[in-house]
């Protein structure tokens, strides 16, 4: 059949969509979901589409395209295509099958995200997948299988065979933990490669990307990225700026309204990251406690078992660290604000507990790689400035400047202590609530800036926090939930 | 904040969407799927709304409305309306829990099936519903208050209290079995209640609906509905034409890509059709064999105890037949086709497996409500004309002709035996699909008229069946493929 190509204007995010008039979609045999070869006049090759119906909007003879479809297929509004009835992708099968309990073979999982990533699935069909790896868990096989598969279906950086490379990952949650932008100009400084693919926060106030980002650029391509490395052994960019995994972004997207965390899912999508940018080592910190992601060390035992599992099928050598994750690393959350306490580390001073995490990270990760004297070498490059001297060389290399402007907020307010008393508890939770009220990450100088610590003793009228701000508007609403809002528990 | 509304001329189907600029959305701290409270300016009541994101098509001062928002504000295309970020349903935690694997109250079913019908999920959202009773099935607890909350939550039926009212259910996927045509009458002639509401043909040549429609109109709403019955004691509707389910229907939506048929959403499906229509007895027909929907005696004894015991905790009497369904019943396979066979058979002629099959389920039917000498009154409808009476007073009262007018297929083609032998079995599947692929149901008059049964003894060159069709094309499609189609396998 014949149809004129009807602009719908629209994005789809994702999947392949086009529309049917209701009575076209009949006489067609169509039905919603079904799928429809659409190609230009003349052409053999197209795509495959997944079909919307509408009752209005797109006449009979014609077919709504989506912009996904219309930059695919390379047709212009008012153009005529050629349809015809296709197949559904045979990874549909699988699903089914994942769906009722069944394993997976490497091969039906390959299919599966192939599909994602060509965007030939709807979102009602990448639901029932994420569906049932949940309901129904994966198995360690599938879960290398579905890695592999992601890393496949995915751009990859290469380098030297046989060279060691360094990763770290963390599960996240500890608010101001930037432990991150201090090991790698660490290990980058010693001679190893440690290209690091960061994310940026989706609801806390910054992620490693949002915060490097307040120094430099972190959007790159590979190919930029692969010069970065090559240059200064080292690199901290955004990963959703480089298709390393983009199966595993889609696949984010779709765990999202119900906040579904399949475990398997999870160790995939890290892991897959991790292999995808040429790693060899990686050193994992999953921080526990009250108020974090991982809330018990159980949680995290069990976490920290599915790493080493999924690492070693995987071929690549895992150490997992479990971290104090109780409380805030370092005085500033929020990107501008972490950046200051990065470059004071690096410059010798810094929040203790920051500088101190940074170490044992650094050196935990030079004994994974069998270095030896690591916590002697990692203090030395700390010491020395070889590390900062390195950060800048990465923050040049990436296209920042050599002496970055940290942005500063406009208003502030002060939370003063009104009672002497031993600090029990800061919730992370909510000093992250605050710093996002507050405006971070999109504001990049919002945030808290934090003065105390869990066990430390207060006088009445000591600065417990600040809060910073570029709209009055934006401090006032925290100001009036400022009961609500306190993360201060005395003992 | 305050947005101008962009119509975008397209319907969703079902949920409530709306469409920001990937700007807006950031600005308004939201993510898709996330919802946005919309009303007009200086109105309290609104509507909620899940959130898509589009790169273009809307701008950044601008809301995109799909056709199911626009109508439910009112608003048009230019005006303001006014917009807050809004909670997500309660009911997506419930949603969650099932697929945890977790058992649902009644209370929670009831508010996920009141989202459906409010449509206030998102596709994702209730494709996890689905799932979830996929994978970790519905307990007989939940179908029955599954069934419930589908009742209270769409339109019913309403009869004196008390009252006898009948219903038949047929689980389907054997061609040409109208039985519901033929025994509807008989019942009704002999002075009980029976209201039928059915489904059209999804895959299969005709539905019970699509057949009475060649006699008269099968959309009617539930005040006409109610005055049909009251005038002829029974009715023959689309169910699809009055919301007495909508929830289910909306699921059904959903189950189609993956042909999901979690069996307690199936129960609770057809049982809360039953329940809105006010049905107090009902009679279901389950056949099974080759090539039919339920394909072992076993899968049917287990279809059979839900039903049992599902209807008793809602309080319905219930009767399950187990028949015979590994080959068609009836000559016509097709609307128009099937038609004539009914009345064929309410003449007191027709083909004589279709009228033992009327009148052996008519006869359980009136053994259930505790009707004596049951058979002899059944033959006796048939025989006297009664029931055919009754039949044309049905087609009258909906608004059918006095003198249906059955439509005529312009071209046929007739198969006949190559060779004398004994006809070992007749695919339902491959009937079906030659029937479909001749046009019906949406060609009236299209579909196979078979002459011949299993155990029959066939001389060469005898007819076995002739194809009818509207376009010799649709006709030389099946020629070309009659090899793979032949649906007649000798013994």
């Amino acid at each position: 059949m014949k149809l004129k190509v009807r602009n719908v204007q629209l994005t789809t995010g994702g999947p392949l969509v086009a529309v049917l008039h209701e009575k076209t979609a009949k006489a067609l045999g169509i039905f919603p979901t079904d799928r429809l070869h659409v190609r230009r006049m003349h052409k053999k090759e197209g795509a495959n589409c997944v079909i919307n119906i509408t009752k209005k909007g797109v006449q009979e003879d014609e077919i709504g395209l989506f912009e996904e479809v219309i930059k695919k297929l390379k047709v212009s509004h008012g153009v005529h295509v050629e349809v015809e009835q296709a197949e559904h992708p045979v990874s549909i099968q699988f699903i089914k099958k994942k769906l009722e309990g069944k394993e997976l073979t490497e091969q039906e999982l390959d299919l599966i995200v192939k599909d994602i990533v060509a965007n030939e699935l709807s979102e009602t069909e990448l639901t029932y997948f994420v569906s049932g790896c949940y309901s129904h868990g994966l198995s360690i096989k599938e879960t290398v299988a579905l890695t592999n598969a992601i890393v496949k279906n995915g751009e990859q950086l290469h380098f030297n065979k046989g060279e060691i490379v360094l990763d770290k990952h963390c599960s996240g949650g500890v608010p101001g933990n930037r432990t991150t932008m201090i090991v790698i100009p660490i290990i980058a400084s010693l001679g190893y490669k440690i290209p690091k693919t960061s994310s940026r926060a989706i609801t806390s106030p910054s992620g490693t990307a949002d915060t490097f980002e307040v120094l430099a650029p972190v959007t790159l391509n590979k190919k930029k990225i692969e010069a970065v490395v090559k240059k200064t052994n080292a690199c901290i960019v955004w990963g959703g700026g480089v298709d390393l995994a983009s199966a595993d972004d889609k696949m984010i997207k779709i765990r999202h309204p119900l906040s579904i965390d399949p475990t398997g899912m999870l160790l995939a999508s890290i892991m897959a990251k991790k292999k995808a940018a040429g790693a060899t080592h990686v050193l994992i910190d999953i921080p526990w406690g009250k108020n974090v992601k991982i809330e018990t060390k159980k949680q995290a035992k069990v976490l920290r078992k599915g790493f080493l599992k999924v690492g070693k099928l995987l071929g690549l050598k895992i150490k997992v660290l479990l971290t104090d994750g109780s409380q805030p690393i370092g005085n500033g959350i929020g990107p501008a604000l972490e950046a200051t306490d990065v470059i004071s580390v690096l410059k010798g001073d810094g929040p203790n507990d920051l500088r101190q995490k940074a170490i044992f990270m650094a050196t935990e990760a030079l004994k994974l790689i069998g270095e030896k004297d690591a916590e002697e070498k990692v203090i030395q490059a700390l010491e020395s400035g070889k590390a900062y001297q390195k950060f800048k060389e990465i923050i040049y290399a990436q296209g920042g400047l050599k002496h970055p402007n940290i942005p500063k907020a406009q208003f502030f307010y002060s939370i003063n202590a009104k009672q002497e008393g031993k600090i029990k508890e800061i919730n992370n939770k909510k000093i992250a609530l605050i710093a996002t009220l507050a405006g971070a990450p999109e504001e990049k100088s919002a945030g808290v800036y934090l003065r105390v610590r869990v066990s430390r003793w207060v006088k009445k009228g000591e600065n417990l926090f600040t809060i910073y701000a570029n709209t009055k508007q934006n401090l006032d609403t925290i100001k009036r939930q400022l009961k609500e809002l306190d993360p201060i528990v005395y003992e």
